[in-house]
């Protein structure tokens, strides 16, 4: 089941894509492949889950202003499975 | 009189470094260039004053979670000219 889960587009040019994402309890931004290095700056504290395609789970804290980067090839989906606020997140992609 | 502000880098390696700035209220972030492409997440909202080499003077009006970028080049001081609340964002440069 995939809840409401919608990434708003804030830039994006040859250098760098930054996109706002909310995902509401019970939602989950499908899954999806990075095709590039991309860095979350968490706008709240809580928890989110990420699935890989084999199924492996990997709990993510997330805490606000801590900020973590990724390099591109990470494949996921990212659930958000409490209840109360919704998770959000802004990524920074560096487009090659 | 530059008051307290300071950079904790968070994320470093050769394609990102990601810094979460405070600047106290009175404060200020001394004259720098930009050498690289760069994305600021604000963490909160409020007003900041960018300084430029020249006096030119721009208001800054952050708003939480939406964010914005700019080129390398850029040469200011940042200043927290208010009172009440740090200024408090995260800068994700894109490293060459």
């Amino acid at each position: 089941m995939t809840g409401a889960a919608h990434g708003e587009v804030q830039v994006e040019n040859e250098r760098m894509r930054v996109t706002r994402w909310t995902i509401e309890p019970g939602g989950t931004i499908p899954m999806h492949r990075h095709h590039h290095d991309y860095a979350v700056v968490p706008l709240m504290t809580g928890t989110m889950v990420a699935v890989e395609p084999d199924g492996t789970e990997i709990v993510v804290e997330l805490e606000q202003g801590r900020s973590y980067a990724r390099e591109a090839g990470a494949e996921h989906r990212m659930e958000h499975r409490g209840d109360g606020e919704p998770i959000v997140f802004v990524e920074v992609e560096r487009l090659d």
